[in-house]
């Protein structure tokens, strides 16, 4: 089934219902550039909004990185946000104002896929629902080595998607890479699995699971454990009710107990 | 030593300052149905304020289930809020005011577990203040699998019970079981023991502990745990230092300074 | 490399850019009392803006404990805040003013090590960064036991430093002690070493670690980590970018990526 | 048209849609007693479901006052929370838990007044909706002149309910009275009328106009009001967004576009 | 002097660094309808980043109002989001989904103008930053009139931009006019002009003052007030500290300092 | 009756109970350094805790000026935060640090004129309790005219302690001057008096009043206002019954009520 062409992305749909999302740049480990990531927004604001798409795999291509971070070599250019241009910017108000649009455009891309309706399972960054990996990941942290405190999302999620604070202040702060155990241990993936393949096997088979679930009820699961997990359980409870007194009264309840009570597969509509 | 007699519960003092609360539907295997909710905020506001009582455990009845959970057999029936009767509710304003009102309460009495000012030793839900269970003992969040996204707290607290994000998106999105193994390494529980008796044997001892300290501290301590989690260092502190210029006063530290003096066991006034 | 001379610290210089912090009450197990706390705001506000220093390590000193706590012996004299004299603050809104100040300070007080701008890998309490430890450590929160709700700060942070609720709430209700090993597999320690003496050696080299990165970027993570973990995710990330606009603009950007793609080692400005 | 039996209150139905709630101890000035508070949230919680009821008055009763507040009598006698008897609540922290239940019970009946989802035109405290007085009221905040900062509600709202903050410290802290010219220039009340009975006349006009309008409007507006007064315009618009999906769907929505159009008068079912 | 051309809306370049917005649907009143306010949200997105407009007037075009609101044309047809046509949306779930997609649009197209870098001196609604009209305007906050609370905005900053918040309830809970001196009154404007033409005047001469000073300050002062309304005084503080600390650095401020000594007109930078 | 000796204010104690603190620097127009500043802290710090004194009146000294504000000649001279010397300060990060140092000191000394646990009846700026000033008294909010969003407390402060927020964009943003009855008719002032003379002669007035009540009710409401301002009602509720519980068992509430039935005058103990 085909897709819509990217330039650093490959989308497939090797089900119905899932789509899988590949960073395309193999021959540079699929390093990060400006244009990768705006087109990554551009990818999930689509799958979010496509009735067709329950579910969302995100992996690299090739066989050697998911992805090794921020493109070096774009960032030691002369011109990038990072080393500007010789006397340009000689106002650092202005200079900041372009940082900031820079950075809020990035922080926006990121976030994309957090926001994106449909779940991810896959083996990305800290934005995304449900985390797996093959067992020779190597994970890092890895802004600190050139001089900056990364504002794109992982140092305002990591306190929040793992229970060790002393370990994210240990890797956030040093640098230091942590393997696939280590990030199982501490929370970070949920699942280990023995080859890269076996790891993309083992998400399209979650991503399956949820495909199959009214889209309503796992699309609201997603939206409420974001919501609640940032603010006061009172504020939670008290968004939950409000968002749910109209879901609630979606088709897939009856269709969904039906189901379970006559033991039959459930079908849900379009969302 | 007799109680209120209950419908739902059974309610006994297996000690002096305990009180034992079991769910009392063992031929439905403890399902919760709309009567036992509204029993069990009652339960719990009693005992909140007794001041005879000082730890709960809390357990389901027989030998085979805590709870399955929502009694499925109410909620597929003509006339439950998620199977309302034809040309019912017509208005769907009107139908929400009806689940506006219906979740609050159920959030309401489940929420009354978290707020009983004596601390519980139980097996239940996220709601509980320490969770142990029975090696074969079986969890899920199961709600997904008829349709709907829960409002009653368990998606509202889950972020803040356990540290591994992806493990919390997983299990809620997708309705999987998970086993007690499983529940203790994430730490859903906090500890897991041979048989369902042992479990109320651990519980009890724990209670028994809580119950020998000071009234007046761990309450406290209970209080400013479940304030703190969800707000700032910062509030949390000021909060803190508002509430302790009263209870700081108190003779029970004068008496727990001196019995920790001269190694005696202190005993404290009801509260 | 000598120090100021405090009483009940000794701060010792034992490689450029790291200090040393050591409790020196050992013959008192370097309990803790009203003097100490006070003297150690002074201590950790003068590293925090000491360009000189770029990592705190904080242990106690002696052979037998990092520190039992507070001094039970002037906790229990008459004129503690917690022993009153008779007819002294015969008022209790008075003695609540009391009481507030004198809690505020100590909040302060141990604050400073959090908001220390140099990140402390250390064996302490909560407001440490990077917790490590020995195998033979025991760790406790004790306060239950004299019939108090500590508000200094464990209760505030606890439930933010580790990700299971129900073993914060188990450790902080009963009083109860806990190991190394317990501490480790909880994710309140990251590491343990096998004697103190490893210990101190696997601080000193994380910060020997910390000290060789930019200041600039250090410094940030641990304030952006600080920051966003109590607040929602948006939040955060807006925060954060206002934050780096000037940081970004920093010399230290250039001489991490120069040394980066040159394979040198970086020497950074003092800050 | 009669209404269940008060002891301090009398509840009228001067016209349908529109109760009026009337304080009833004339002699006593209408002061405020105990029985008192506890009836009030009774009275506003059962008007608050009762469909039949779209907006409610709520006045005192007699030619002199409002209300005096709170019963001085009752305050100075010996037994009251002010004023505890010799050697009772020994304990600073058991008087204090004591006086915690006294005070939430007492917030809680206060603010059933703000949470009734009928819009009260009232010339009440700081929880009504709508405020408004004849010429010749007095008000004033006088609990510093017992000794006290009051903590059942004037102090949390007075700040949000007018515009001028020095306003706001000058009568609260000077306990100082004000009149009706006085509250309605500062915004603390939105009219003034010659006489008791013309208040009360303006107070039925403005019912009988909430009356006649969608009951699911008018309590949505009230609702979003009071939720986004007190939290970021960011989450304002999120929370009323979640809550309007099933509110939108009510049949009162065609029912008022076409009795607009057709410029006829609309009716709409109870809620 | 032109500029792009817009169905819905009129933008000239009156003089320079100022633009005028003007709605151009004179003879539907200037109705909004979801073309118009999709609309909006270009115009104020590129006048926001154009670097050489400061400021933003935004009017009305014709003699006979700002605006009329929504278009109750389209409101009232089947097919809108408050009439669907039969069988369509049969599931609510489903069709919350769509209206949520809808407001949040509508939201966010609203936002726009708040979110405007430039400063409008506008008669607009509550999202722009200064209100002045002309003696014979005429507001009304009038969708409970068609059986809804507005989730587009009005609700959650009417709170916020005047003080009386009986008021608030008044005129939003009953939908009744108010009129320009009664606007003044409460302060929801901050000038009354005898007509149209010369509130246009004064908003231009405003406009005029806005464009003439740093645009780094004026557009720092709007974010730095926006900001802190809606958070707590220390929130406000630590975030103006982390913005200013880039923006403090800008030519822009020698460049004033220097004008204001030597009593000449400072010109700045485009940003 | 004398005072410590300050270089940059004169404090006196007019009364018993009240200190008037007036900026001493009448031939530089009350200009404010950073020596002043500085001071400003020490000053305020030192009656917030002194308990002889119970109400502070905050003025200028001389007769032409409160204060001019930040002093011109020290903001342009090279050296200050503004206008650093060529080649100080190159990298921006570490003028960032340096203006983060300097602007948090800032804030805390104005800050503490709020924090004083003293209430000021002053006519100086956002920080004060109670605003009162002389008929000829200019106002503005200049920074935007130095090129700077000021962030030491007015931008963060003054959208709560007035009502109209097109108002405070509009003097906020175009720096421009107001008069007393304009400060009066927004509320930003609760009193304009004839002369200088007269406005101080009210401020004592009612410091005065302030002083003849208990010290701990008025300081309690002060502190209570100031908390609930920024945070939603249920949590300025929660947080005033939590600090009340130790506040009301004061011996000042039978002391106040005692002298209230008895008509006498109630003296109240030091705080």
């Amino acid at each position: 089934m085909s897709q819509k062409n990217y330039t650093n992305f490959r989308v497939t749909i090797p089900e119905p219902w899932i789509a899988h999302v590949e960073i395309n740049r193999p021959e540079q480990l699929n390093a990060i550039i400006p244009d990768l990531w705006l087109e990554l927004r551009t990818v999930f604001d689509q799958l979010s909004t496509n009735p067709s798409i329950r579910a969302v795999v995100f992996s690299g291509s090739g066989e050697r990185a998911f992805s090794v971070g921020i493109d070096l070599k774009w960032v030691s250019k002369e011109g990038s946000p990072f080393i500007p241009r010789p006397n340009e910017y000689a106002d650092p108000a202005r200079r900041a104002a372009d940082l900031r649009r820079f950075g809020a455009e990035f922080q926006e891309c990121i976030t994309s896929i957090e926001k994106c309706q449909k779940r991810a399972a896959a083996d990305f960054c800290s934005a995304a629902d449900i985390r797996i990996c093959s067992k020779d990941t190597i994970f890092s942290v890895k802004e600190v080595d050139i001089g900056i405190a990364s504002d794109i999302g992982i140092l305002a999620r990591l306190p929040k998607v793992v229970g060790s604070y002393t370990w994210v202040k240990d890797v956030a702060m040093t640098g230091r890479n942590f393997d696939a155990d280590e990030a199982r241990r501490e929370g970070f993936v949920s699942s280990v699995l023995p080859t890269k393949k076996d790891a993309i096997a083992e998400a399209l088979r979650i991503a399956k699971i949820l495909s199959e679930k009214s889209p309503v009820a796992v699309q609201t699961v997603k939206h409420f454990l974001d919501h609640s997990r940032d603010r006061t359980v009172a504020e939670g409870l008290q968004y939950q009710l409000a968002y749910n007194t109209a879901v609630v009264q979606t088709n897939d309840v009856p269709a969904a107990i039906g189901a379970l009570v006559s033991k039959k597969v459930p079908t849900f509509e379009k969302l």
